[in-house]
């Protein structure tokens, strides 16, 4: 049996020892007031026990991350009618590159870069009478808690500062893989972004992935293949052009965000959350990475 | 316990079945002439125990399989400095496209499409003081199985026929990542390609890769660390444009051939090879991948 | 001396002839509705006479012709400064690929592709003070003809089209290449493009590129440098994925639009205008291309 | 009338006073060695009259401006057929890249970057009985100048380290667009590009493309029509990445090489070449094109 606090604690005491935190994401003016100080990750297990250390129940912007939990209302809406907008397959490109979109016919190569992100909120903005306010009750109803919200700021700071993903939204068009307005659909998008959680809160929302797409209540809201399908997508693509690095040194599917925020799981096992504002070039969180690494070696805990 | 034989006999009959069997790769010569009707499967459990369907014992050109190999020989001899010389991150891109090397200044996105492969080629030749014999030495104590060998007709038919090899060892040469003589590189690399295995020889020698790193008889060939880090490449690597679809269909690690060959592999239990010449537009075999995901589907036996 | 008559209503006999007569651009909707049969060829000499055929006195959209006019209000405004903010290259790509404009930092490649005309749309709106009018007043100036305007339907419908023209502008806002808005510089930009202008017109405003960069009436507007650079560009730059083509066939240079336009010049000697709106593959009218092929063939005046 | 002797004198003057005079080109290990010092020139004028300043019959390494050479010997034996396997359009790319060359099925863009000359060395090798031989004898007849021969210990130095363009070659044969060997071609091409000229010598075998296609002693080796189709595309792709920038400071056709020469020309008026051996960033003659650029502007003589 895992003692799977004390890991969390050692891995808590290093994190506040690093020196070189990564850099805060300026590029949104809203995220580049945190302090990079902070550090928290929290742990869910199989059986619903919780163990926390640092900063685990501080608030941040989960940003790319909310890519995963659209997909998920998406496939749950559609189905795979999903794949036939978006592709599966690994980018090989930085998060916001726009050249091979350009290459394959208005076909985003993934769900989790940012046009393929922008097409999965098309298609919630056709299917939902209310999209903002019903994929925020989608999320709180997983997560069992109606305290997560949209964090506003974030979302107007991004939408002044943006200009890129106006950029693929409006190349989308051009291909006719966006049914809605640019505008409607990138304020649903930078709404998704702005949600606000803390670690705890997020291992709550992504429980489902690693027991067969059912909550903590046990109410399914993905089919085991459709679980499947989202592991295998974080695994191949969840962590922008590091995502084969990530497979080596975590070995766990999972998602980052550029507000410092990562998620991962293994199925049956565990579900996992940390957040550290610094960022690597990559553009994912310094610590976080470190901290994901720590504990699947120490617990020798993988996929692989 | 999971019925192993029932499940190969199963996929077995389904093969015989389909009608599309894809195309024959035929800009090698020496594999066109290949019957499109073959079909084998041959699985390896955790306790060593074997089970086989169909034309499990013939031998057919392991072609990209071998990569994985020359690769953990690499690492085997050099550990982690291979790492200087190619990256690991997926490429995004069909197997024979340069244009990503020219991006990255001569560092290969990964040592499973071809230029990455040509680097790792030449560490060996570099390393080696037979290399062609070293490297089957090295394949044949895996196995235990010293019936394995080179198809010479299959090398020289590659050989004649493989100006984008020339290519990309050419242009990696201009980038100084190429040590030895381009006509040495790439014999060894057309002799490694031709390698001539059964499906149950592949899972023999693929057995240590859901073993820790060890083979059949416990020797260790590769670190714990080491075999978690193919398996990571296998997965987000080892289906050139279709590692997201693979991912997802199968969710193994594995790799595919050319010559139709399909080795995969769940860790700590059990190791799988198929066999069928046909391949999808992608470059993989049809019936192979349709084999594997109804093993898959029909065990729920996969990482995610 | 030339018998300029002569050669034009030969042009204009063959045009008429042509069966296979290329493609309407159907992407603004409001060019879609002209009727594919119409040809117009205009002819000035450096003597002011004018030589006229077919339906050189109709008004077409000039759409991209206008970008020559834009530079050259921009370099007349702000001079050498406009090389900061876009270069002078031919792109190798079709008119509406935004790749290029990613690999090299938010720098078009030069002021005739669609990225590096609206880079020069920003630049007039922030020099002038009714851009519209004022632009407007610079084009009827140098005509000397107060008829010329703008098409408000065509603008309109290009905005309501314009999903690439946006992307771009978007794109070059995130790399700082755009200082105002997105929607006021793309307003500007889609008024340029909808300028309505007959063949005779054309030349009367294009006469100052052949004669020192002076009007009819003898006023500068350019300086003689300038003059040989936007020639320069216009040669190199004019015709999309087809300028090569162009150099040889015609031999000079001149700038085509989607309307079906196509303005070209051979310095000191004369300035020419073609009108049939059916385009080639490439983007450029198929008849007039052909119109002065036969002009510069019969005539022997061409820069090479 | 234009005192050319005292315009080349002032040039001349101006060049031996610039202290930044580029860098040699080192990746040609015999190329290194030349004295950045040096400056040439050396123009015909059309009744050929003879001008000289510096070290204008100093011999040097011609590299690319052989290849307006080899596609004239190719235009005169097969005529227009020449362009079913290569195009005419700028590259928009560096002169050694091979991106451009995967994304059109094996046809380069224009035959001025390194893979087309390739291919029309190709066709020589195919065409002519003593392709080295052969080729040199048709320069040598040009110029009616014997004395005009290769630089072995350049082609053999090039051969050495050109994999650059052993990797264009094997790629131009795995798209079926080279139909001899890759060394045999590569041979010609290594031997092409180290003919020795000085700056008189260059001048006289590019006569004829500023006389419609007649050498000195009026014999014709090219048609009209295939002059100006050369003109045009040195015009438009003569200088790498350089050719809109020449186009405008120069204005006229040209072609450069990394030996350091330059040879430019305008129609029925006079041809140039330039030598000094540093080069700027793009490859081209650093003090070569301030030369050129005074020449024209002092003159007023261009196509523009």
């Amino acid at each position: 049996m895992i003692d799977f606090q004390s890991v969390l604690n050692a891995i808590n005491d290093d994190a506040s020892n690093v020196k070189e935190r990564g850099e805060i994401a300026d590029y949104i003016p809203q995220l580049a007031k945190i302090d990079v100080k902070h550090f928290g990750i929290h742990l869910i297990d199989s059986q619903q026990k919780n163990f926390s250390a640092g900063d685990s129940h501080e608030l941040f912007s989960i940003q790319s991350i909310s890519k995963v939990l659209t997909l998920s209302l998406a496939l749950n809406l559609i189905g795979e009618d999903v794949w036939k907008r978006v592709d599966v397959e690994p980018s090989g490109d930085p998060f916001n590159h726009l050249s091979l979109l350009e290459l394959e016919n208005g076909i985003p190569r993934n769900p989790l870069i940012n046009p393929g992100a922008i097409v999965i909120a098309d298609i919630l903005v056709s299917q939902l009478e209310h999209p903002k306010d019903d994929f925020l009750t989608f999320v709180r109803n997983i997560a069992n808690d109606d305290s997560i919200t949209y964090d506003e700021s974030v979302a107007i700071s991004e939408k002044e500062t943006g200009f890129r993903n106006f950029a693929a939204a409006n190349l989308l068009k051009s291909y006719d893989n966006l049914n809605n307005d640019v505008e409607v659909v990138l304020d649903f998008y930078f709404h998704q972004c702005s949600l606000s959680m803390s670690c705890e809160q997020l291992t709550h929302v992504f429980y489902m992935f690693m027991n067969h797409g059912k909550c903590r209540r046990n109410k399914a809201y993905l089919t085991l293949s459709q679980v499947k399908r989202i592991n295998a997508i974080m695994l191949t693509c969840g962590f922008y052009d590091e995502a084969g690095e990530f497979a080596f040194e975590v070995g766990l599917p999972g998602k980052s965000g550029v507000g410092g925020g990562i998620v991962a799981l293994l199925p049956n096992k565990f579900c996992v959350a940390t957040w550290s504002p610094g960022l690597n070039p990559k553009g994912n969180s310094k610590i976080g990475m470190l901290a994901l690494e720590k504990l699947t070696t120490e617990t020798e805990l993988s996929i692989f």
